[in-house]
Order: structure tokens, then C-alpha cells, then sequence
């Protein structure tokens, strides 16, 4: 893969600022930040729902991050490319294969380029770069680690994969715990340490605390590190991802519930009590915003529902001048 | 993958017959032997022309031939499978991949089960039973070998690997010399070699001499095993590729040509004068009949451009029924 020139890399003058974040919710605001900062984002992505399918390295929540970052979205879909045709994993299908995890056939060239560079022996980070470069993404898209990290969630069926149970069995199954195989080993890496070191502002996505955001938390030195930011007065944003008690998208709300946390913006904000200073809830969550300030945070009430390009950028522009207001004068 | 029971694979009675083929050509004849031959035809395919591209694994003549005997080959475009849509390489190549190995979306279904399974450390000629058994191939292919073998060719801009040479280039440039990477230390598989040595009749298929069949000649101990044949009675009986003078598919009449042979039915027998006891040739080249004969070779003319299923299972007919009269009486 040729490299793009240095000089034809947009560089945004200004301050920098980190998102932590996961499939879709963190997608959109992603895109939202993207309109205001340019190349001065950096979104850390969790990598625990990635997996293999067909010998292809799939990367869900990168991709639905870089994809929507780059535009190429299906906005009505939810995942994936806009424009999409189906006819290998149909073919695969025909082939006796187990093809419940739908690939489209423009997803596959992402997944095919991508192999091809991680079995040269490319670090992750390496391949997520030239992939924002093929796909036109103005930001820097990080994995998480360079190391595996598998999300694995305990059902009444035992342990399973992530997407074994987040696509194939549509997450119906009640989800009693959650570990992380590979974390105990898994390091972040140099990037998403230096990233974090000069940020601004880091903001925490509206993805599902527990399965998106959790695994990057869980990272040895990631808590470590936010810390640290905070000591500096960089002020750590988190937006609640429920809104009325419902999950955007995706089982985090049932997932709080069977887990012993409360469904709701106040149960998102206690998990990220001593991490974040500041917490950005839906106006429609307005009654439990006492509670989350009891609880340290200070608060910004708005419209959080991202349903269109202007929506994540009016969001994003919110948060960001919430978060220049609620930098901490220590 | 999940076995197919070994009571599924039908099996014909009768005594086997064995094709050494390349691409087009074999597979047509292949298709039409198996036409009369079911399960006791075995063909012997060149990997010479096997590539890499993308990170996927391809066989051209592996899968021209499996195609072709599943009767899912597209016979108007003369490779590939009917009914293909070409959404992935179309992608590969807007995000500035080199797309010139035209693959379909249907066909790179195959080479990603093919893929997955090398990886996993099968054999080639375990993948390629089971590819046959997901196409519902009755016939056994046997790739010639497990080892590398890479047909390269020297020409006027220097060596070249195959398909940069036949698809890239498109066999415009001229063919001073030919060399098998990784033949010295290549060896036939025990499949093949035990192949060879059940066969009641071997067949060395319309395919390119130098390029198709050559490269399965020039394995170690090859040669020697169809001597044992002939030493057993089996006739071994090819069939020209070159009709009018012409190669019917590829570059094959003018490499004869550059590499010092003549682009004949003739030039194609003297290639096979050590090997082969009958020769079967078109009705146009009639009048080469007494020259090749000369050689040493029974000789059968007869119809041999395969342009239906009917044409090639005729053909095929009049190859075993010649065979069979021309079995030498020692």
C-alpha cells in the first residue's frame, strides 16, 4: 500500500481532545466532535468485540467508527457501508459455511486489506492508520491495544463470544457477568498513552459502559492515566449513552439491570464517578440531574439524540463548550 | 467445515481413469469424462499459476476445473462463475488496492474457505477435497503437489510471475524461457503418485504443454510413474491443444513458437513423444496425422473443439473409446 505523503495529512491547529468510545453511540458523536476539531480528535476504540469470521480480522467498533467518520455510513442499517451488496456471505452461505455474521461485500475489501496487513505483521494501530488514510478519515482512529482483548459475557447458556452473543443470538440471552480474556497482559498502547497525555479535553462516548468503554477502562494504566489528566485540570466529559431509561442502541440498559446497577443515566453516571468531572444527560433524563451533581459531577441537560449530521455536530459542539466551562480550577 | 458422510460420496464401479490437466481445456474434457466416468475420474491439476493476492489464496486451474465439473463455470466469459457480481474488488480497488486479478464476489467466497483452511495448516489436497465436496463435485481433483511450485516467465522485460505475465499483461510480452520456482524440492503427493498408479487409462488433457501440463511433468518422479504405466499397458493418450495452428484459449501457439517448438498438433506430439503412446487430434490438422504417427503414436482424429456439454462429453467418449483400442498389446 503506497503511503500518502506527510504533507497531504490535514493537520487543525488548536487543542486536542480524546474520546473513548465503542460501536455506534460513540460513532456518531465521534463524527459530531469531527466537524469542529478536524485532524485534533482522537477516538480510542475498544477492541473486544473484535473477532474472526472466514479468516478475516474484523473490527466492529473501529469500523463503525471509521466508516461513519469517513461518511460511508448506513445510516439506516446502523452498521456497515451505504451501498452494500451481500453476495459472498450468501455464497458462503450456499458453501455450507455458518455466515450469520453478516460481512457485505465492501466491508470484505476493509476486511481483506486489513488481514493481509496484520498477517505481514503490522501492529493493529499501523493497520487502523493506513485504513483511516484509505477511507479518507480526517481523525486519528486508535485501537485501543495492540494485544487481544476478548469480551466474553455469562449467560444461562455459559460463556460466550461477544458477537456470538450480541449478533447470533440477538442479545437475548440475560447477561450475568462479563470478563475480558487477554486483559490481565493486554497493554494500551504508546499512541493511546501519549494521546491521552495531550488531550484537552477527553470526553467518554455514549457507548455501553460496561462492554464498550469498560474494556479500554480495564486496560492497565487507562484509569491511571485519566487520573493524571485530571491532576493536570483536563476536564473528563462522560455523556450518558440511556436516555429514559433506554439504551440508544444495543442491550446496555437490560445489560445494567442483570448486572445490579440502575438503568439509567444516574446508574451510567456512578460508574464513571471517579473517572469523569462532568456528565451530559438528556433533557428528558432533566429529573435526575440532582442526583448525578450529588455525585460530583457538574452537569449539562441537552439533546442528546444524534438522528442526523447536525444533531452530532450541535451535540458535539455542546459537550465541547461544557467541557471548556467545567475545566476544574483546582 | 462438517464432513460429509463417507456413505454420500457416490461411487462409480468400473476402472479409473486419470487426467493431467491446466485450465480451460482440461476442465472442459474433464467435465466431459466425468460425464461418462462419475467418481472413477481423478484430475491431476498444475498449481503453478497459484497465487496470493490480497491476503487470499487463489488456484486458477484448481478452480477452473472444479467450476467446470460442478457446472457452475461461466462459460461465456471462459473463467470464473456464472451468475458472478464483482462488488469487492471493485472496492479493493477504490481505496487504491491493485485490483488487476479481476476476483467475483462468488468466487472469492472460495478462496476465503480455501484461505482459512491452509492457514489452519490443512494440506492443498485436503482443502481441495473438501472445496470439492462443498461444490458437489463428483470427480477427485488432486492438486499435483502440497509443496510451492511457481511457474515464472522470461521475457523482454524479465521475469515475471505467471499471472503478471497472463493476466496482468495479458501473454502480450514474448516467452524467451520458463522456470519452475521451488520444483527441485517440490514433490508429487502420494495421492497423485497412487493415482497414476490405479489408473486403467491416463489422459494428458488439451491444456498448454509448457505452462499447463509441464509443470506436473517436471515434478519429481512424475515422469517415472507414467513410464511405470506404460510398463503396465494403462495407455496414456493426449490430446492437442492446438488446432489450425492455434491455441484455442491462451498463449500456448505462441510460446511453441518462442521457445523453439512448432505451433502444431505436430510440435505438441514431439513434446509428448517419450510419454504418451496415442495422440488424438482435430479433423483440421488431418494432414499431420502421418508425421505423428511417424513419432510413434496411434493416432485418433476426431472433432475435438468442446464448444457444449455435448461436445465435451463426445469428445471424451472418443478419447476412452481410442484409449481403450489403443492399449498397447506388449
Amino acid at each position: 500500500m503506497p503511503e500518502a505523503p506527510a504533507a497531504r495529512r490535514r493537520t487543525t491547529p488548536g487543542p486536542r481532545v480524546v474520546e473513548l468510545a465503542g460501536g455506534v453511540g460513540g460513532a456518531k458523536l465521534a463524527r459530531g466532535l469531527q466537524a469542529h476539531l478536524g485532524s485534533r480528535l482522537t477516538v480510542v476504540v475498544n477492541t473486544g468485540d473484535d473477532l474472526e469470521r472466514h479468516g478475516l480480522v474484523i473490527w466492529p467498533d473501529h469500523d463503525t467508527v471509521a466508516y461513519t467518520l469517513a461518511g460511508l455510513d448506513d445510516a439506516e442499517r446502523g452498521w456497515g457501508l451505504a451501498g452494500e451488496t451481500w453476495s459472498v456471505i450468501e455464497r458462503l452461505g450456499v458453501l455450507g459455511q455458518d455466515a450469520w455474521f453478516r460481512l457485505g461485500d465492501r466491508d470484505i475489501a476493509t476486511h481483506l486489506i486489513r488481514t493481509e496487513h496484520l498477517r505481514r505483521g503490522d501492529r493493529p494501530t499501523e493497520v487502523a492508520r493506513r485504513l483511516a488514510e484509505l477511507l479518507g478519515v480526517a481523525s486519528t482512529i486508535l485501537p485501543m491495544t495492540d494485544d487481544e482483548v476478548r469480551t466474553e459475557v455469562l449467560t444461562d447458556d455459559g460463556w460466550l463470544d461477544f458477537q456470538e452473543y450480541f449478533v447470533h443470538r440477538g442479545q437475548a440471552p440475560t447477561v450475568h457477568e462479563i470478563r475480558l480474556r487477554g486483559i490481565a497482559n493486554a497493554r494500551p498502547t504508546p499512541e493511546v498513552l501519549d494521546a491521552i497525555g495531550a488531550a484537552a479535553v477527553i470526553v467518554i462516548a455514549p457507548s455501553n459502559p460496561m462492554v464498550s468503554v469498560g474494556p479500554i477502562l480495564a486496560l492497565h494504566g487507562v484509569r491511571e492515566a485519566l487520573r493524571a489528566a485530571r491532576d493536570r485540570a483536563v476536564p473528563v466529559v462522560a455523556v450518558s449513552g440511556i436516555v429514559g431509561g433506554r439504551a440508544l442502541k444495543g442491550p446496555a440498559d437490560r445489560m445494567l439491570t442483570s448486572l445490579g446497577h440502575e438503568a439509567s443515566a444516574l446508574g451510567v453516571a456512578g460508574l464513571y464517578a471517579d473517572l469523569a468531572d462532568a456528565f451530559v444527560l438528556d433533557r428528558i433524563d432533566a429529573n435526575l440531574e440532582p442526583a448525578i451533581a450529588e455525585l460530583g459531577f457538574r452537569t449539562l441537560v441537552t439533546d442528546t439524540i444524534m438522528s442526523d449530521d447536525d444533531a452530532r455536530a450541535r451535540l458535539a459542539g455542546d459537550v465541547l463548550e461544557f467541557a471548556g466551562a467545567s475545566r476544574p480550577t483546582g
